[in-house]
Parts: structure tokens; sequence; C-alpha cells
């Protein structure tokens, strides 16, 4: 018997059955009364995961589209920014800016890491009078497992460069990690429907503030499928300015309505579990981790190294052939250097203990002396102690 | 009991239930072996269908992304282009290229109707010293059901200006009507997934020849999303540059091999006769067709004027109320002007005859004078001719 795969990936992420339902429905006029209906609840209720004021925007792209909307739709050709850059999906935004033509300075730490907010502030002190259209932050960085103290960084901006947009990736953040763009005065955040929000891919999401929109204003080549103004006009009327994928736009009706469901905290509390759970099995089970700080390890994705001797692809494959499961490898320079965990969206501390317990058979195969049981145990212990805390 | 409704508009079309038992699969990773040999098949069964021996590109967005990717990529700020105007949706190509800085010269000709070689024609060798970068068409005009001749109106560019793109909107016509874009020697073709694709929104395709391919190499800004080169870089690996709607590529890989069975002289035959009983059907019924010439009629939408003293409000709600089928408004200008039948896609000579049936139904109850049967019978009439005809 072929069992489907279960996606411990850092997205697409595995789907509810009530999301898999309506993705199959007949096809809907995507201009229909009915379909009007259900843009009235999302558009709210995208508002309320971003926790922001202003319209959400839904395009019918990847995330890298809706980042390449945030820089095309607020930044000119001759605009300078600095980009915050510790894995491949910050430095996407440095190649998405070169391509638009902006100049771009990057504060570089290594892979694994997150910038301080004590760093941001020197770099920030001794450009003081360099003037930055925006700042752009990866919240969580999806190629290495690492979150970073947006907050904070955000609030370093201000001290210095309070004109300065603050444009965050919550690709991976999002519907995971704690996020509130207007308390924390992010300018602009974007996400992907196949990551927290438990859906395909197909759409993702861009949030602003009134500090981005009027940047907007300014911005003389917007471009037309992302432009901002054609998106606000279209959904003050309940619909969308081109034809969207509808099926993922009913599955989002879904899914929000589980997310309101389990409530914001709720959803942090899981994820951070199954962080803490999946990291605590990891190091009892004698694996290194590879973002050691605790204080910077995403809620969504865990990387940690492949034992002496043994490869990436071996686990990888292994946990595939024997047990259906699939997890990620490295990217570009990290590829074969690190293994990823995702632990995002419908996933549960049941699917931890099963990804942890299929690690621990295949590595004894592989001839790794692993302590028997000793990483379902670490990790049952976390949820345990969790409970206990909550009882 | 509430059935799903008849969708007889020009997309979204109804879905085959081989798609929708694909779009409702669990989560795939699309960096997975198994998604690469579904790219596998997709990428060459695309050529197949816009007939061009380069790659073709899949753009997670709907068709306006497209559109504006086939100018994004080829064009720069100074260049001219002429567009034939003769509806919404090759009004939308002006509309695109201005806010790309392109200086837009149209050609008009009212809606219903559409532009002749010798009118293209004498407009270029009045203006046979100007420099168009392109001629931007519109195969099948969607807001007004009109075919335009483009395989001859691009003979005609060649004449006095061999340089000059061809870049056809393909949207509604493609897996419908006649298409080559080699043997027609046209630049770029664009296309969606909800029309002749029998999928739901949330793709878009785009074919191009080796001449749009080198005005892609001396493109100044062809931007990120959207950038030819980073999709033809991918698809030499199988793969997408960024993450793509999933759902709706392995409903792609079903729905293409639909069409290779069928084959494309089959497709094309179904859809003029499922035109040509629609029209026989309403001029029975007494209704004034909008495209009054058979040979500018569009094979998958048939627009017609509803008769004195009745609205299209009316006709339309009714139609969806007692029959649950949805027919659509006219669009701007034509909005409550005209009816617009789609025939397109996943649609047989049987929804034809379901849907003038109960426009009868629903013409009789406004008190119109309609020959009873009389739609049905032209119709049946038409294809029994065809039948007649192939035995």
């Amino acid at each position: 018997m072929k069992k489907a795969d279960l996606l411990m990936i850092p997205g697409p992420t595995p789907l509810p059955e009530a999301v898999r339902e309506v993705l199959s429905r007949p096809a809907i006029g995507h201009r229909s009364a009915e379909f009007k209906e259900v843009l009235k609840r999302v558009f709210p209720n995208l508002r309320w995961i971003f926790q922001c004021k202003n319209q959400v925007f839904l395009y019918t792209a990847s995330g890298t589209g809706a980042m390449e909307a945030a820089l095309s739709n607020t930044h000119n050709a001759e605009d300078r920014i600095l980009v915050l850059v510790n894995g491949v999906f910050s430095q996407r935004w440095v190649e998405i800016a070169k391509t638009l033509g902006i100049t771009v300075e990057s504060l570089d730490v290594p892979p694994g890491e997150a910038h301080t907010p004590g760093m941001l502030r020197e770099y920030l002190q001794a450009n003081v009078g360099t003037r930055y259209k925006s700042v752009m932050m990866t919240h969580s960085e999806t190629s290495t497992g690492v979150l970073s103290p947006i907050h904070e960084l955000t609030a370093v901006c201000r001290e210095t460069h309070p004109e300065t947009l603050v444009i965050a990736d919550t690709i991976t953040s999002l519907g995971a990690a704690h996020f509130d763009l207007e308390s924390w005065d992010v300018d602009i955040a974007v996400s992907g429907s196949q990551k927290g929000f438990m859906l395909p891919p197909g759409l993702s999401f861009l949030a602003l503030s009134d500090r981005a929109w009027q940047a907007h204003q300014q911005c003389q080549n917007p471009g037309y499928y992302f432009n901002f103004t054609r998106y606000q006009k279209a959904q003050a009327d309940n619909t969308t300015p081109y034809t969207p994928a509808t099926p993922q736009i009913l599955g989002l009706d879904v899914a929000l309505q589980l997310m309101m469901d389990e409530g914001l905290e709720g959803i942090v509390k899981r994820h951070t579990q199954l962080r803490d759970m999946t990291r605590a099995g990891l190091k009892a089970m004698g694996l290194e981790l590879f973002v050691p700080q605790d204080q910077y390890a995403s809620p969504s994705v865990t990387s940690f190294m492949p034992p002496e001797g043994v490869s990436v692809d071996a686990v990888r494959a292994a946990l595939k052939k024997r047990f259906g499961i699939v997890i990620a490898d490295g990217q570009k320079e990290l590829k074969g250097k690190i293994m990823r965990i995702g632990h995002l969206g419908n996933v549960s501390a049941r699917e931890v203990l099963t990804t942890l317990s299929a690690l621990e058979a295949v590595l004894v195969d592989l001839h790794v002396n692993v302590p028997a049981g000793a990483g379902v145990a670490a990790a049952i212990q976390v949820q345990q102690e969790a409970l206990a805390a909550h009882a």
C-alpha cells in the first residue's frame, strides 16, 4: 500500500481535511455573488492574522511575487535600502531589489545566526546621514530556522531612521510566531499560503501600514499585476482586480476559520511547543542543532547537522523510503550540510513524535549510536512540562 | 436540493471529474522527485498546445500577469507599440503598456468587430517609417466573442515591419480555436488555466519565439517574479523558479492528457460546432447576435442582445434561479447591453442544448414571443449536419 507522504518540511505543509474538501469543489465564478461572500469574510480575517488595520492584499502568486510587490510598489530606481541577510531568503530581498535597479547595502551575519538590536543600532548610527528608503528583514529565515527579533529591530530603525520603511518577510512565521504589524510598527509584511495558512501554494498576502501606502503614492513605476492601487480599489468592492486562484481562496476561508478557532495565542503556543519538542528530541539523540540559541530558534522549522560520517541524502532517503516521511535538505551552500524539519501549519505533537521515532530508526540503521528512545522521551518530557504548567 | 451551478461563462469553465480528483490530493512537495516527473510531462505538452518549439513558461498568476510578463520582459520604456483594440481585453494591453512607460498607438474598431488584414496593412503602410517594438492582438476577445484573424494579421505585420514582435492574447482561444505559434510566426502568446485548459484559475502560460527571446536579451528591466531567464533556467531542470500552484499543475497534467486524447483537430472541431449550435439556436429564437459575421465569431464565447424590453439582469437572474445556469453579462460599456454564453473547455453539445432550452423557458416567462422549441431544433440541426458530413 502506498500512503501519502507525511510532509515535515517548511512548506508546503500538510492540508487539513476541511481544506482539501473545498479544493475540489466544482468551478465557481470569481465574480459571482457567492464568491464575493467568501472574499467578504476572507479580507477582514486576513487583517486579523497580520494584526493590520488596513486592507491586506491577496495575490495569486508565490511569496516571491509578494516580495517583489513590496519593493516595486513603494520604491523608485534611485532608492537605497538596507537588507539584513542571514540566509537564502533574506538574500532574495537583495536579488529582487537589484533587479529593480535599487541600490542595496547588506548587513550580513552567518547563516544560523540572527541580527541583534545592538548590531543594527551600531550600523545605523554609523550611517545616520544615509537616507534608506527601507530596511528589509526576514522574520523566520526558512533556509536555516532562525527567528529574528524583528519587533526590537524595527524599534531600533525608528531611533535613527524614523521615515525608513521596515519590510518583513513573514512567509514562514505568520501563523506560527507572534507577529503584530500595527503594534510593532512594521510597514509591510508578506506571507504565502502554503505555510502557516495550511493551504496549497498559489496565494500570497501583503499587509501594509499608512506609511507604506504613502510611499506607494510616490512610486513612479508600480507595475500592473501587483499594483497596490488596483487591489485596494477591487477590495473595496469585495473582489480582486484579476482572476484569482479560486480553490485556494475557498481553502483560505476555511483555514482562517480554523486559525481563528485556535486563536493567535493558541497558534503561537502550539508551534513553540512543537519547536521545543523537536529541539529537545534532536539534542537527546546526540544531534547538533544548527541554531544553537533557543531565543533565535524558529517555531516553524528546526535545522540540525547529520552525525559524523552520515550523509544528509542517506538520512532523507531512508526516512522517505522506510516511513514516507519527508524532511528538507539545506539550500545552496548548506545543501548536504544540514537537514530541516518543518513543524508548521496543520501539524501536532503526534507528527513530531512520529518524525523523531522514525529518525532514530533510520540513524540506528545507518550505524549511528543513538540512545534508544531518548529523542521521543525528551520530546514527551517537554510536552509533559507544558501540560503541567497549564494545569 | 442545491446542485452546483452550470457555468456557461467564458471562464472559469466546468472542471472534468479527473481534474477535480487531483486538486484535493494531499500536499506534495514542489521540489520532490514525484513533482518533477509531473513537470517533465507538462512542459512538452504545453509546447504542443501552443505549437511552439521553445519552452513555454508556466506562471502562478492570472492571464493578466502573463500579459504584463510579455511586455515587461521584452520592452523598454522608450519603445513604441501598436495595439489592435476591439474590446475590454485588448484595451488591457494598452493599460499595461502605459503603466510600463511604453508609448502606445491604438488602432480601434468597435466592439463586436474584428480588425481586417486590409485595415492593418493600410495603417502600417501609412506608418512604414515608424519603429514598432510590437503589435499586440487579441485572438478571442472575451468581452465580445470576436475571433480575430491573427494568422493573416501577423503576415501583414511581416510585410512592412518584419522585425516587429507580434504578441497575442490567446487566453480564451487556446484549446478552442486553431492556433499555431510556429507556423503563424507569432512571437508571444499568453493563455490562462481557467479557459480551454479546463482548470481552476491560478496558472498562466507564455509561449515565445526566438525573436521574442532575443528581445528579452535586450530588455533592461525585466523584473523578478515574471523574468523569462529565471523560468528558462528552472525549466531546464524540470522545476519552477518559485513555489508554483501545485494543485493546478497536477490538474494541468491531467487536462493536457485529456486534450491530447481529443487531439488539436478534435478540440477545434468540437468548439466550432458548439459555437455554430449556439449561434443557430439563438438566431432561431429571434435573438440578435452581437457578432453578426460568422467568420469572426469566437468558438469559445457567443454574445447576443436581450430582446426589446427585457433586461440582461432579468434573463441572467432567472436562468440562475430557475435552472442553476450562469451566463455572463457584458463588461464595462457593454454591461446590461449584451449577454455572453461561454462554450469553452469541458463543455459538450449537451450543455448547449440545456442552455438554449432554459433560455427559451426564461424568455417565455418574461413574455417574449419565442417560437416553441425553435432554438433547440436549430442547434440539433447543426449537429445533425455535422454528423452526416463526417459519416
